[in-house]
């Protein structure tokens, strides 16, 4: 339902790929091809983490600017992308599926340092919205601000040990969700990729119920991109541990972009690149 | 925190009580003299019940307007207000205390035939949001789709058996909420005013906690008010059915609004204007 | 660069166009098969004309309610569109082609009893602006709330006389249009379909100054399509005299929508649906 | 009818000024004891420079965001803010006199490397607008994206030499205000104070036809402050260079504020602030 990227590397001017890109997360938000909709222009958001400030103790706290508007003419989005460089960022188009257009429901999510975002649905999520809510840690609930099942899923994930064990907490999540599912009568509750970051790796799962998730790819890592495409200028601007996970490609240049396999969880850190088994469906 | 108006009678072109009258409902939005706040620009609300069809069955159900720009210089608002006729309609300023500004959070909130409004607060109400928001009815749950304490308040009423008894349903509300906010060690922890409509009445509460409620006025009868004042055209505008209730006098006319009273229900119909004791703080 | 539509008729809940139909207007804002773009997500104008009061003398005075929201999650227009009947109502949904997203932008725009909305555009309206905004009437100039292309042409039209010959005012001002365009070296200046009304007649004009106009497509008359499909339930919220003009068609069924040809311009009034020549590209 | 900021100095985290004074923008915003209106809540703009890159060429562009909520509770302004560093910023924060909301409405201005931002108002605009507007270098005019005074204020001054000699251009902008104006009847035409940068030095004007102009103040010099309050933890925040012009004293501490005097430009730049006169009335 909705399309989204997520980069780790050296400090980036976010406006290269949210909307200087062939296919930039503003050009899907108007026409996404490989999107469950084509038209992604229910609001938006962009999540950024600072440069690290070596004298800073302690994790680092992200920024994030979210708009009910379309992205593709919002004009504070064009400001803000150029004028900021980031090492980490999150960007994220919206197409509801039902909860209403309003900030809270825009995608990042946030809670202390870490960011969150979701493409895809809890089915039938009205009907288990209120057993979700409840199995939210009591000091969390007060937190959710918004009526996403999103929403839900990163309180549930943060309920879970999502601060500890990242992988394990959405595993637990999602278990939890497609419990409350079945025994609610729905076949394949959960859709979806997800992307979570702490502020130094990125965490990008694909899966669904069904085992037919909503697409994502990741980059190849640019040296082998440089020697790919020795002529492309463009190259010029990524350093060489620049690397995204995307939910579709964002230029049509073959070999640049690869599909993260169903059932996966990618993990972008420093060391590179690497995915691993997640859940079966 | 809020500023609101409740009108039943002739049907009426709400433009005359929300942009025409001296303190009108818009002028309140910018300046409000009685208000725990003077500005109340945080978005507004307008509901309205159409004008009975004789030929229709069953209650009417009202239409409802929200924005979260300020009514002071909200076009659409001045549109409506006039191409609308209504024998019954509401009309809410807001002044956010905390919950965000989107469409969901601005009152009036609608359920079915009934509209509902509030201008307060639940003290500490993260302290027992969780909590009362499970005392909410399993199937109204999923329907709140802001995050307002007032939303809360009104489906706990839904709950506790509005349809049956308005003033009932509203005592065990506040009563449920009075209970969790003293387990949670908060000391007055209603605060407010309501209106509640089913179509054809106005019950519109002056309750707190504390005793020391928001201010709430009701108009004198419209006869009444043309002895006092034979010169004053405006009135031509009203028929003698008119009624209001409102947080502050609509103009500056010595008898033409009197405050209701502390811990009372008023009950506006067509029978005319009456209050009774509703709760003691 | 847009989508619009006009009605007249027996008085009509306009949301049985605007939102009921199978390919509405607000279907049309998220996806558009014949339009010059599919998506048209930049804000929407609603206009409508109320039912005519017997006792009141003059022409009646239309509201309009614009939004910067895309049309398809607006919750405001599901509202109005069925709280309102008209027996004269345009709606437009927008594409942008530069000119920023604001309401002031948004169709239709009004000027006493006459509304107007366009799809299309002045090709290279920069370069011509200031000519073509020295050439409207100084006392209309301060009037114009916007920076559209489209409320130029409203205003020169108005200024050449819309009031009094408004086929032969529309035909002047596209021809302003035209000797600038050409002045400034622009081949083809002229792109669109137009609409105006003075809330009794509708006059929509199909015309680009290369002959190859935006679609644009009229409804058959009522008894006609009734007798076309007897079945067709939907049919008794009509009467015989609803007419459309709209600029792709509102079902699937063959028959019920025909072209309007290039080069003319369409008139509704009271009689029915005529088409006459207006301008050779 | 509208309060603004202007900061110049060491690179500095705009909340500082922007949210976190005591009489923040955000604060005068809701609340202007000295403004011609004491609520502010028609949009706001922020615009910065980004800090100095020794190895660009050129003078550097700034950023803008502009929004139509009211500063007091939009959430992006607190992250915005709080995000980025600038060594020269402008802040406004809108009431309107007439002119729709709309982010092309809201100040600061942008043309190349230069910000404006205006408090006040051109008197019966309405009456000169149109030959105002036919001053502007036709080249400029396509340009002007909002409806405001302010703006074509602006681009007249731009017309009349802003970026070789500032100062006379804004003397002969308001020159040709006042001339349009006493021809069009109008006693008093200009009012208002103005900011206007290149990004390295803050022309700040204080000026109107009448004589009464809208209040503006600039800060001591830092040491000077920090002398007179030895314990002013806060001060700490701030280089020694820091140096702000501002509609109204940012805090209450006496000496900290000071009035710039009618009918004078103040000049804040690396060498510090002085004010000269400007314009007789």
């Amino acid at each position: 339902m909705c399309r989204w990227l997520a980069y780790t590397g050296e400090p980036l001017q976010p406006a290269a790929l949210i909307l200087d890109a062939q296919h930039s997360v503003v050009a899907m938000a108007e026409n996404s091809p490989l999107g469950a909709e084509t038209v992604n222009g229910d609001g938006f958001g962009f999540g950024w983490y600072p440069v690290a400030n070596t004298d800073a103790a302690g994790p680092r706290h992200p920024s994030v600017f979210r708009s009910i508007e379309p992205a593709w003419n919002d004009q504070n989005l064009r400001e803000i992308s150029r004028a900021v460089v980031s090492p980490l960022f999150f960007a994220h188009v919206r197409a509801a599926a039902g909860p209403p257009i309003q900030q809270t429901n825009c995608h990042p999510f946030r809670h202390d340092n870490w960011l969150f975002m979701h493409n895809g649905a809890i089915s039938q999520f009205g009907l288990i919205k209120r057993e979700l809510a409840l199995a939210v840690d009591p000091s969390l609930y007060p937190l959710m601000q918004g009526t996403t099942d999103s929403e839900v899923l990163f309180h549930l994930a943060l309920t879970l040990g999502l601060a500890d064990d990242p992988i394990g907490a959405v595993r637990a999540a999602i278990r939890r969700v497609e419990e409350a599912g079945h025994a609610a009568g729905v076949q394949f509750p959960m859709q979806g990729t997800l992307a979570v970051s702490d502020g130094e790796t990125v965490w990008a799962f694909r899966y669904s119920s069904q085992g037919r998730s909503r697409s994502l790819f990741h980059s190849a890592d640019v040296p082998t991109i440089r020697a790919m495409y020795p002529d492309a200028d463009r190259l010029s601007l990524f350093g060489d541990h620049a690397q995204v996970v995307v939910s579709e490609p964002l230029n049509d240049l073959p070999g640049v972009f690869r599909e993260v396999p169903e059932s996966t969880v990618a993990v972008l850190d420093p060391e590179g690149y690497h995915h691993e088994a997640f859940l079966d469906a």
